[in-house]
């Protein structure tokens, strides 16, 4: 097509302030594909009245979450909701981990993320995840870590959950340029970590001797005798939801990286709570006091990527049951996505297009009468890039101005 | 997806001359939403043979004007349908007045649009229009403030219609980067003028003087006592419709700034005419003169804005009872299109995808049979951007080379 493409910077001119209310509910995983048996998905094997009824009222679309082909990792697919092209706006594993356990980082803190795992004698890996140790185990082990010093920079461990943790690295002069430690399988030897750029030799070294030293450490655990270190990053400074948008954001999250993700972009994250349930008492409680609320849902996600087809509907009918608590509500803008498909049948994340609905009193509803892979097909909205999100729900809340006279 | 996208100059190197004839008609304001009571919209409501008879035997789409949620206003919609990326091309109000009344611009002159307006006592804007005022008024008020003199310039002041005036300033090393008078709501007070750029101060000064004496000179008037200037631009110098696409364009359009558009991008603008049946009779008259015909079609926009559905309903079915007269034509290629929805129950622009249709003798049918929002929307184009409609109605016109051997 001829050139035609706005950019964050034109869409925040755009915008402006106004009373109106955007709620996006992000089912993580949402889209499926068919059980060969049923030859049904997840969702359209789910009894979900509520989304169905939705449906009915919304505009109707599959998003692609960020180009024909590509599977999206969580933090692009969410950027892309947020509408940040997320080829442009790339953030380290690190700092999204730091960020989802509440760390407040210095510019130029380096954070990576580390997994306990289990090596042979003979260095190669077994176990990426160290069987999953519980998170008390990786809280002792941390508190271990922490005493590793290093000359001239400071050195700080952080347990998340399970095998997770968060390594920060700060002082001056340090690099992010540097490769994963972790080679992503097992059954190969952990990697040394290389310097990317240049000026980033120093800062390798420091992370090498930080992963010797963890080895001796913990050299007589049963599993998790062993670190894997990636995505060496530095806070990313992106234009935050504030700032483009004019909202006064709220992001309703239960696991750490989705929380870190909202922060770092400036939402508020309210207290962490248990379940899809008390997700959306927290909306009502803080509805009042916010213009736009981010609710993550990843049981769906989870359950997909477990491979367990009939938990993922399960997980899609308990979302279901309760979502009459938040229409109860009644924002001006109720947005339903997804930041990717994961369908059971691939345990995994994949590239499918992911069901959309959007619901306001200026939505001009379509023809769909269900909420599914199938029936969002021929919706309205028909294929569209999720980063279009965002200004479609900034639109029907009538928070954008025209372009132009 | 993967960056695909053709310039307006790679496109301009495959067009080429010939006999084929194209009339596009844009339907302003086209795209509505549905009335509450009926759940139709505007063109849903509309008894139109024609227009349906038209859809049966063309290919059908929903056009965005600029991007998905975006409200274009009438010149960046406009410049999207000639194919002019609206991000990029930015056309100045005040250039935009000055052509839509035949003003001979230099090109190093300085437009800028002017309202009459109201203020109470205390300089605050009681109404942005001032009563809109008559024709009559407002050109015994320009001659008035055309007595203004200012050192080292020349002002003139030209009047367009009801409340609307232009103001050129001339003379050297004048700037367009100032910022608007016009604080565009009332209850307000007028601003001062302000440089943009290091070098718009002395610009900005002339600008301010000028309001400071057209304030006096209108100090007893009722309504219009005071001026609103905004929009201070320069000829925009775009790549013109002859140059990019070959064409011999004809604009038949009865508003000014319709008018002023299509002479900026080097269409011959007919005569001005009163409604839409002498439109058509224009394009009758002219037809064996040129190869592209723009006409221009407003009531449909100025009902919606009204906010009225059932003035809006008659005005499509206006333009229908002559679309009789513009098929004898017989068109090579006939283009129905709309700049951007004004829906009747939002009573502004909207950023709702638009109805579309071409009729060629290669346009490939679909089975589209009515022309409407919801029918459209399951045209084979499916849902496309606006700067896409000149490549399709040049390829149907067999009026661009393929790509490459």
């Amino acid at each position: 097509m001829l050139e035609v493409m706005i950019s964050l910077e034109q869409l925040g001119k755009l915008s402006h302030i106004s009373p109106s209310k955007i709620v996006l509910l992000v089912i993580d995983g949402l889209g499926g594909l068919p059980d060969i048996e049923t030859n049904k998905t997840e969702l359209e094997s789910a009894r979900k009245p509520n989304l169905d009824k939705l449906a009915y009222d919304s505009i109707c679309g599959l998003t692609i979450p960020i180009s024909s082909g590509i599977t999206a990792g969580s933090t692009p697919g969410h950027l892309a909701i947020f509408g940040y092209n997320p080829l442009k706006y790339e953030v380290g594993r690190g700092i999204v981990e730091a960020l989802g356990i509440d760390l407040e980082l210095k510019p130029n803190d380096i954070a990576a993320r580390g997994n306990f795992c289990t090596v042979a004698s003979n260095g190669i890996i077994i176990d990426r995840r160290a069987g999953r140790i519980s998170t008390e185990e990786n809280t002792r082990l941390c508190r271990s870590l922490n005493e590793i010093s290093i000359n001239g920079v400071e050195i700080m461990v952080h347990s998340v959950k399970e095998h997770r943790f968060v390594l920060i690295i700060r002082g001056d002069g340090l690099s992010a340029d540097l490769e994963d430690s972790d080679p992503q399988q097992v059954g190969l030897a952990v990697k040394w970590i290389e310097p990317i750029s240049a000026g980033a030799g120093e800062t390798a070294r420091i992370a090498n001797e930080f992963i010797a030293q963890a080895k001796k450490k913990l050299q007589n655990e049963k599993y998790a005798n062993m670190v894997l270190m990636r995505g060496f990053s530095r806070h990313p400074n992106f234009p935050t939801i504030p700032e483009i948008y004019k909202l006064k954001p709220c992001a309703i999250a239960i696991y750490p990286m989705y929380r870190g993700l909202a922060r770092m972009l400036e939402m508020q994250v309210t207290p962490a709570v248990e379940n899809i349930a008390e997700e959306i008492e927290e909306v009502s409680r803080y509805y009042k006091d916010y213009d736009f609320f981010f609710i993550h849902y990843k049981n769906t996600d989870s359950r997909g990527e477990d491979g367990d087809f009939n938990a993922k509907v399960q997980a899609i009918e308990e979302l279901d049951a309760v979502l009459p608590d938040l229409l109860k509500l009644n924002p001006d803008v109720l947005v339903v996505a997804g930041d990717h498909s994961t369908p059971a049948t691939l345990a995994m994340h994949s590239w499918h297009p992911v069901p959309f609905l959007l619901n306001s009193k200026w939505c001009r509803p379509d023809s769909v009468t269900e909420f599914s892979e199938k029936a969002c097909n021929f919706g309205s909205l028909g294929h569209f890039p999720a980063v279009d999100i965002m200004p479609l729900a900034m639109a029907n809340a009538l928070k954008l101005q025209k372009f132009g006279a």
